[in-house]
């Protein structure tokens, strides 16, 4: 119907017949004449109307917002003056001649230019006028494009696309699973992957040597901003090749990627330890945008009688460490208590600080209320340590080393972006050498990752200190957000035993859960590893967003419903019958249902 | 860890070193060497390890079928005489030597060669060996490339692709849905989509303009041999176009795709009304590889005394329609009983026929258990009618018009296929002008799609007479499978409250199952029309199979199992208490549980 989009519309058609199809964006009147701010997905152009043309006129007259016309017309120069240098469009407009209604409009429940005062309940009770937005339009396109970009890279380099099970069984992330009732085979249940992570190492037993899909995954867990009970990986698996290879690859995808769709250069992505991660940022997704580090001091406070630092100091599981920011003297009493607030989240007791006003005065120079307890002597050998300087401020956490980091990790982030200290846009950047095994709350062991993660050691050198083992997994942090994460496979029967025994999984649990995968390392397993992306947090990267929710076209809320569908909804009794499950109702609620 | 794939060597690569990682496809030992058919994803090639190499020779030597090797060696030329011209690198072999066993195997359950004896039920169960088949890798590489090369097609149409939520709300398509309790919502659940119509119908509300996706979709459903509980759609949607572009693209989609991916020329798509197709086929899906046709004969039969013929031609819902089989004349007497058989699978009492000897010598060429009921008057008629040669059979079908059109609709296929007299390989037709509705059992009428579906015709005339009335949907047909289908929407809401009034769908019935859309319809909806191909069905007419799980890497059985992860699986009671349900056992089962 159309001959060109709205936004398409430039100098170059001057002259043209043209037609449009598209939404009333916006409706002036002036001068007797009536300018449409006419919309498609491509943008905007300005269509004005004059009386001369009668029947166009009256048309044109009835269009409200966001009815649907067909326009055609002629293009032509905007009136010297009248250039809108913001519009893509703007140096042009149309002379409309025939105007066709092609739909009517009720007013919407929320204007499409000027939405950000709508709360978001009122955008996703309205996602299809909410999703109209340029924003919102930008936002689908990209993570379109990007997904589009992904899929051509993963193409070229060989990689198939096979599709894997939605119905399927309990995968091992450990997550909750969300289950589907069986009408064919009573009383069981399938569940949503929450990776395809075996159905691709079985395409890699089955020889199929390089896999990808980009395919939903699905966690019912209680959610967080950055999470979605259902969410899209890019999902890659690769046989006879290492972990350099299989990070240069992921790398040079994302780099790739991230320049065609986005412009964005992000440069080389350094490799750092887990242990380096931890002890420098506290965090095994450090944001290394910002410049701020954890010092130990641990030593230098070992000796102190002030009971905060002393224990922690002392305990081989507790860690007493310093955050040094800069130009933070400035922070008012309630700033420092609202941090204080912050890193009590994250089961920090207090947050102890040393403002540095004159440093060349020594310890008179500096303004805190714990001095006191330091002494001069500590407190200036941790400044010196730390490189203090007038107008910093140093923020101390002591504790079990867990609640020092994510409490000073977090901090770390949350000031650094309150002070704007931010010295690059992009900072990716990965972390090897992960522990294998991390310790339960009852002594024992788990995976870090899965069970299915190879070692960096040998079966023997494992078994004899497993708590000291390190895995071949990597995790691509850009920006601090773990955008994707892999590991180098186990594909050795006799290792892959060993990981069990180790973590105490029985030869039952293990056939129950994982049998068809141990059966298929038996009958020739190439060795083989992969990882997998959060496509929702590339694209949230790619569009400067912290809301998952807004580069998805129908997300759910916090509680796992779709407030546009009404998501989830009640079934009819003889549904349930052919499902063979009934509702649990507790006795409390039974009576007014 | 490779230099090369086994599959790509040939003489090119004569005199280079390369190293090749695969399985054990194939050991013989011959004149003191071992020969190795080393197999990875792109074929096979020979390798081959003197004794001269100790090392290499005692490692081969150790190697049996299905172990995963590296090898590294010399690529030569045959020898002459020993060419294999069957392989695609059968003029050259390497010479081995390095060898490194990567990983052991056990005897595999079937042999990777030769597998055609092999039960699908054990192929299923050890489907990760059943996928090392050529055959298989073979078709699950097509499949990647189909795929790839829609989305290439559709990406440079200007088409986004936009992911629809997996967790939603019932949608209209009618068949049986999967469900998924919520554990936030008591008692509710989401369904799994049929299909994202409702969705992508608002994304053309939202503007996005032109939508794609490849997406899974689910019906609880008893399974045929072409079905499975999750399949592959390719979905389309777009706006501002009408039937006949949006045909044109689709039709432009499957014959590029198809030449791309399978060197097919499909030529132009014929269009046929859904009348004609049953008049002449019995089928609105016919196979236009089979020359033959049903022929009307009711007004010819409507004088004979014989019931059989005389009821229905004078019933003005019944069909006598006569199917002439060039070469049936041959057909033995059992084979003509089976086939009465087959017609009964489909309702019809019996299965009439008339075999033309001597057409010259009149009704006394003719053999047939029926002429004596007709009368050689009658009967010669029907013969010059169908231009009946001798060496031919002529069926007949006389009964209500829907028996009698699946019967001879389906016998015309079986015949034809069974005396191969396919006059092309591939025949694609486009069946348009559906009927907007059909009687349902109880004299009303339901939708023959879905209720979005816009007619022909206004809402007055169609409201007028609504049996009459066509809709604007459009099939695509190709080699007798419906490959995809899909309609222009209704945009209106006038006409969309019609439609539902003709269906005698409550407001409030339209509210809980479509409210959204209806209320996103009232808000500026664009002409919009779209379709969904299958995506599993073209492939499987690309790898020539009709058999679905053919196509599928991970399939389910007709009841709805995986016989290789065992899914649906049991599961623990805590995790259903978290989603309020328990399994409902019946009172006769319950002891045994």
């Amino acid at each position: 119907m159309r001959s060109h989009y709205c936004g398409e519309l430039n100098l170059s058609h001057d002259g043209q017949e043209v037609t449009l199809c598209g939404w009333v964006h916006r409706r002036r009147d002036h001068g007797g004449v009536i300018f449409l701010d006419m919309r498609d997905r491509e943008g905007i152009a300005q269509v004005v109307i004059d009386p001369d043309t009668e029947e166009a006129f009256a048309l044109a007259d009835k269009a409200r917002s966001e009815y649907v016309l067909k326009i055609t017309g002629f293009v032509r120069p905007r009136p010297e003056g009248t250039v809108n240098t913001n519009m893509g469009t703007g140096e042009i407009e149309m002379l409309g001649k025939q105007v066709e209604i092609l739909n009517e409009a009720q007013t919407p429940p929320f204007q499409i230019e000027g939405y950000t005062d709508v709360g978001e309940e009122v955008r996703l009770k309205n996602r299809v006028i909410d999703l109209r937005r340029p924003e919102m339009q930008e936002k689908m396109i990209l993570r379109s494009k990007l997904t589009s970009a992904v899929r051509s890279y993963m193409d070229e380099q060989g990689y198939l696309d096979v599709e894997t099970p939605v119905l399927t069984r309990a995968t091992p992330e450990g997550a909750r699973d969300y289950l589907v009732p069986s009408r064919t085979h009573e009383g069981k249940f399938f569940a949503l992957p929450q990776s395809p992570q075996l159905f691709k190492q079985m395409l890699m037993v089955a020889g199929f040597d390089r896999y990808y899909q980009v395919v939903k995954c699905f966690r019912d867990e209680d959610l967080r901003a950055d999470r979605q009970p259902e969410f899209t990986q890019i999902d890659i698996e690769t046989s006879f090749q290492d972990e350099s290879q299989i990070m240069g690859m992921a790398e040079d995808l994302v780099k790739t990627t991230f320049k065609k769709v986005g412009g964005i250069e992000l440069g080389e992505f350094p490799h750092m330890t887990f242990a380096e991660a931890m002890n420098r940022y506290g965090s095994d997704k450090p944001d290394l945008r910002i410049p701020l580090e954890l010092v130990d001091v641990a030593d230098l406070m070992a000796g102190v009688e002030f009971k905060v630092f002393k224990g922690p100091a002392e305990d081989p599981k507790g860690r007493v460490a310093a955050l040094k920011v800069t130009g933070g003297a400035e922070l008012s009493r309630k700033q420092i208590d609202d941090y204080t607030k912050f890193v009590s989240i994250y089961g920090a007791k207090g947050l102890a600080w040393i403002k540095v006003n004159e440093i060349e005065n020594g310890a008179n120079g500096l303004q805190s209320p714990i001095i006191k307890f330091l002494g001069d002597d500590v407190t200036m050998k941790i400044m010196e340590r730390l490189d203090a300087k007038n107008g910093d401020i140093v923020f101390f956490g002591a504790d079990k080393e867990k609640v020092v980091n994510e409490a000073l990790g977090a901090l770390r982030c949350k000031v650094g972006t309150d002070l704007n200290l931010f010295t690059t846009d992009w900072a990716p950047l990965w972390i090897i050498d992960f522990p294998m095994f991390e310790e339960t709350d009852n002594g024992g062991l788990t995976a870090l990752h899965h069970p299915f993660t190879a070692p960096t050691s040998t079966p023997e050198e494992l078994e004899a200190n497993p708590a000291e083992a390190l895995s071949r997994a990597y995790d691509m942090v850009i920006n601090g957000y773990e955008v994707g994460g892999g590991s180098v496979r186990i594909h050795n029967e006799a290792m892959q035993q060993t990981v069990f025994r180790i973590l105490n999984i029985e030869e039952e649990e293990q056939q129950e859960k994982f049998g068809f995968l141990l059966d298929a390392l038996k009958y020739g397993a190439p060795p083989h590893g992969g990882l997998a992306f959060g496509l929702d947090r590339l694209v949230m990267l790619l569009c400067g967003t912290d809301n998952i929710r807004d580069v998805i076209a129908f997300p759910k809320t916090q509680s796992a419903a779709c407030l546009l569908t009404q998501a989830p909804g009640e079934v009819d009794g003889t549904q349930l019958r052919d499902l063979n499950i009934r509702i649990r109702r507790d006795p409390a609620s039974a009576t007014s249902h």
